[in-house]
């Protein structure tokens, strides 16, 4: 086999900016932005890697994903290091799946690439940390957009959840194109686990915009959250504890029933 | 109200320290150890932190969770800087739960404490990391040790999950003192979700003992997985792509029935 040029020098990684504060990114991420040729990524996330001179920005629309990986795959094999960025983890609702379906649908060569995904501090656990614990037991991650499932299948799954009493995290509440489906994502929450179930909206974690509320689902608006809110529901053990400004929220280590 | 020294000097700050590199360590997190008095912890997390004068190191044993946060809680209302580690981040099955515990129950004065969590890179997402991006959609995550819940609450969750269709994360699958959970979870999941479904058993990820295997529930054995892995399932949809080595493992970010 021949060696080609990108067999010796070209990368991949898939990274993780984390929710928004510097001091959240991780150094193995920091240290594949300084190494790149290329950042890919959508334009708000690949504004947040500074200009510097070696360093080509393709900033990209929000519905172009397997674009965008197909874009850095072909980059890659031409020998360029490129970092694809995302906000938060990359693994969550976010470019890692886009592109290893690029990676899968493309060509037979791109398999041999040399691709490292490099984890971030996710939103929903950057929203829990603000709260407290509210994910401190078994939980569950639901993405509540309906671009790319039925909501049928969203319905069925927080029907389910709710069954089960995971504490829940959902990505994507609401959108100016859909605003009906967290009405609705309410709604059928509010009959699954009744009215005084803490629900809690963390808004653009770590960045100045930075807002947080605790709630309960009878009190909840669809307005409070928008498309930079992760919202979290308790499980039905979870608590808060009253103190100056938003309360702490938690859900205990143990349930009933342990022989502990 | 008259001041206490704690209010002006002491502080909490409860910190992941991501899977083991230090390369996934995030930067606050570092800032944090750097300016503590005190770190305390589970021994070998402890021990992850270098001493330095000016710092004491609590490690202690694993099961005293409620103990060490009311012992750190005590030394914060005593002016002390401290940080309390866990492995990964801190907010999944890890220490903030029980410092918010032992916080409700403990003196009311503490609720004015100073305290905040930092998160870290979660071995969830470490392992979906080095593995693609098996938790590219909606996903579960669930502790399979039955210290403090019920073993029926965790067949119960197994099988809403698999009626969901998530993918699935399970953290403190197997230990010497319970290898049977792991044989019944196995049985359960081969069950509900058939034996072709992907398994991934990912070990120490980002140590030196890293170890990490894809398999099917039909060719999964018990032994895979030591209280060191974290295992992951796929969905219904979640796929594969050969390459020399481990598999890359995805979940598409669409399910069928979506209008796009």
């Amino acid at each position: 086999m021949r060696t080609h040029e990108w067999e010796k020098d070209g990368w991949l990684k898939i990274v993780g900016l984390g929710p928004g504060a510097e001091a959240m990114i991780t150094p193995e991420v920091t240290a594949a932005l300084a190494e790149a040729t290329d950042v890919v990524g959508y334009a708000p996330y690949v504004e947040r890697v500074p200009p510097r001179p070696g360093l080509t920005r393709h900033g990209s629309d929000n519905r172009e994903e397997i674009r965008r990986a197909e874009q850095a795959l072909r980059m890659v094999a031409g020998g360029h290091r490129v970092v694809i960025v995302s906000s938060g983890d990359p693994g969550v609702f976010a470019m890692s799946a886009a592109v290893f379906e690029a990676l899968e649908a493309g060509e037979p060569a791109w398999r041999a690439l040399d691709i490292q995904v490099l984890p971030g501090i996710s939103a929903m656990l950057a929203a829990s940390a603000r709260l407290g614990a509210p994910l401190g037991h078994d939980f569950c991650c639901i993405n509540l957009s309906d671009n790319l499932k039925p909501w049928a299948l969203i319905e069925k799954r927080l029907r389910l959840a709710a069954e089960a009493d995971f504490a829940m995290a959902f990505y994507n509440p609401r959108s100016k194109a859909r605003p009906e489906g967290f009405v609705r994502a309410l709604q059928v929450l509010r009959e699954a686990c009744g009215p005084e179930r803490l629900i809690m909206f963390a808004r653009a974690v770590s960045t100045p915009e930075e807002a947080v509320r605790v709630t309960t689902l009878g009190d909840a608006e669809p307005e409070m959250a928008d498309m930079r809110t992760l919202v979290l529901v308790g499980s039905s053990l979870t608590r808060h504890i009253a103190r100056e400004g938003v309360p702490w929220v938690y859900t205990p280590r143990s349930a009933p029933g342990s022989e502990s």
